[in-house]
């Protein structure tokens, strides 16, 4: 029983409830629910010396922060505790003071989002479900297959048309039960919302399940503890529903109101042009309006955010700044992350990068500040883009003399 | 300087070698050359307490038991220390007393290469080298280019015709000059040595390299430490080019020296039965033969092994066993391993998880025994053999009725 975890409260009308089994929504208006600890109770135990030594390398060190009661981490896939390398290279090319790169590509699905679903199995655990569902593009749904796999639960993921055949090849071998929605996001979100509630399965649905928020806000705690609690000027991450962002944004906070930082980063929030409501809502300050899913960035491609209040609040609050990439930017960011660090990200993490650049191109963000690049998710789920992003490699007949006449006119070795 | 690095010795004619730059086979006989350390020195410093708290959670907290001098390692993609996980399911399915999954698939590129090329770019930089090259099936390229793009160093990668295209884009997008060679992976091999010789490249090639055993040796030492210095009965991996087998023979090997444990697991080493000449070699007692590479499992797809005398010397030496596995049983691996513990490996690496599974129908591994199996590649580097392993997901149009049908259908929900 975790007793710092107070209850929820509505992001809309503001009502407060106990904890209680299996709350999504607001049972009264609808709104999202927001997660609330007693931070005075938290700070009787957490603090800088709390995690120095902390035997657990995974974002389960964090677990006395996180809206569960259950102990099951200990049998699940390791989550969490990713690199946080310090850009040498791409820093320099970027014209930038210190860039640090957060590589969420190695969870154990390939994502962050593997940070919310193993917090989604726990709560469906306590919750005694044996089925657990979602809609999602992609990284969605095989993070949340992989940890309830191995879990011994069963999963029934709907995903639309489009989402990439990698990804859904990756949670079929996770022997979830893949539901391909002949539409968009939003069919198969509607779907998958309709099923859930008449099967009586657990939610793993992002911005209305609660608790998810809380998983993915250890990337924040990792980045602060990994810069030896000085976190950089600026963190930037791309957006789709909002929830990542929104988790970021609760982490920094959380960590605020604890006294272990003394001021939260400013987020860099980055959509896709191709697809961008929560941009749009900023620069209009208007509730956000449904948009088309026009970007390969499939994992940011939502027309219909479903956590505009969190995510447009969290660079409020952070006196943060939307901005907005093309197509062709994000693949060419793609190839300077791989050349200049060895780092592979699929599209829409490679679009935070172009986000970066962009922001420095504009002013936004100044050459002798300090950013963090929250490196969302694996290129190798998505090969068709990376496809995109390169040439086609030569075909050479496996002759000497042909090899060293392609060298020289490539400029690889001299021509003498 | 590493002093306990003591020199090298030729595995054919014995003749001893003190460090040098840039030493590959053996000047006298052209045979592969074993790194040798003192041993005696190392005991002065490395015990079981060494190990407990080191704060470097990568292959790096073992730098004093490898051939390197400069201490580069700092500016590295972070390789090595991999979960451990003990299985719950698939051990159960398998009926099996313990199974150890080591998975390998969470390096920076994805597969237990990352080991040795990290190597290759220390020794490289050592030997004042700016171009470093391989010939490979994909994983040791890939492993190379990621980080010698952080390192500041250019890859030339010889590839075989056959390699999976997401094998091969991603090296692209590290920005490897990629050379597809209209062949097989001899002819590529072949190429890539012309070409080293010609041009004064660094090379990467396995086998040929002496120092990159020295890297793969580290997965060894981790599974013993995470295992509490009580390694399993067996231990299992897939064979190709025999390297990553003498590597992880190597690191049992050093920790016995170093009274670190007191016995060398047995090892199970695991062909596929369309491309198995080690496994024959052993069988017939007889040097291996080049063989067709008829196999889906492309990164063990090697008709000629460049390192049969380690690899078979490693299989007696322990005790161990040779086997083969077919490709259908590959695929149906690939899904076990998904379905029962959520990971998602590459064909070369669920070979190994059928390998165990057959060990265990012929008795050669007792259903009381112990075993770690080590999963050394990322199933999303190959979408196309994943594809083969799942059937097609279903496509529904966005309608509940047409939803329940199914899911009554497939017995997912009671049909009432």
């Amino acid at each position: 029983m975790n007793k710092a975890f107070k209850g929820y409260r509505c992001t809309v009308c503001q009502t407060f409830y106990t904890p209680q089994r299996d709350l999504m929504a607001c049972p009264s208006c609808g709104g999202i629910l927001e997660i609330e600890y007693d931070y005075d109770l938290l700070k009787e135990t957490i603090d800088i010396d709390y995690f120095k030594n902390h035997p657990d390398r995974s974002m389960f060190r964090y677990l006395p922060l996180i809206s569960v009661h259950e102990p099951v981490h200990k049998n699940m896939l390791k989550v969490g505790w990713t690199p946080l390398y310090r850009s040498i290279n791409l820093k320099d090319q970027l014209g930038l003071k210190e860039l640090h790169i957060k590589d969420e590509g190695l969870n154990p699905s390939g994502s962050l989002k593997d940070r919310a679903s193993a917090i989604a199995v726990i709560k469906a655990k306590e919750g005694k479900h044996d089925v657990i569902s979602c809609s999602s593009t992609g990284n969605a749904a095989s993070s949340l297959a992989a940890q309830a796999a191995r879990a011994g639960l069963k999963t029934v993921i709907f995903v639309p048309k489009r989402a990439p055949v990698g990804k859904v090849n990756q949670l079929m071998v996770y022997g979830a039960r893949v539901i391909r929605v002949d539409g968009d996001y939003k069919d198969a979100y509607d779907l998958s919302k309709r099923a859930i509630e008449t099967y009586g399965w657990y939610n793993r649905n992002a911005a209305i399940n609660p608790h998810l928020v809380e998983g993915k806000k250890t990337v924040a705690y990792e980045i602060i503890e990994q810069l030896g609690f000085h976190p950089t000027d600026w963190v930037a991450v791309s957006v789709g529903d909002g929830c990542t962002l929104a988790g970021i944004y609760k982490g920094f906070y959380d960590f605020k109101k604890l006294n272990l930082i003394d001021r939260i980063p400013r987020l860099l929030a980055v959509q896709s042009e191709g697809c961008a409501p929560l941009y749009e809502a900023a620069r209009l300050q208007k509730p956000p309006r449904p948009t088309e899913e026009d970007t390969l960035a499939d994992s940011i491609a939502v027309g219909i955010p479903r956590n505009p209040i969190k995510a447009l609040s969290a660079v409020i609050e952070s006196k943060g700044q939307w901005i907005t990439v093309t197509d062709e930017d994000i693949l060419k960011a793609m190839r300077r992350l791989g050349e200049t660090e060895g780092i592979f990200g699929e599209p829409a993490a490679t679009a935070t990068l172009a986000g970066i650049g962009k922001a420095l191109e504009q002013g936004i963000i100044k050459p002798d500040e300090t950013v963090t690049y929250v490196m969302t998710g694996n290129g190798l789920k998505d090969p068709k883009n990376a496809a995109k992003a390169v040439d086609e490699p030569v075909l050479l007949k496996p002759n000497f003399n042909e090899l060293d006449k392609y060298l020289k006119d490539k400029g690889d070795i001299p021509d003498v």
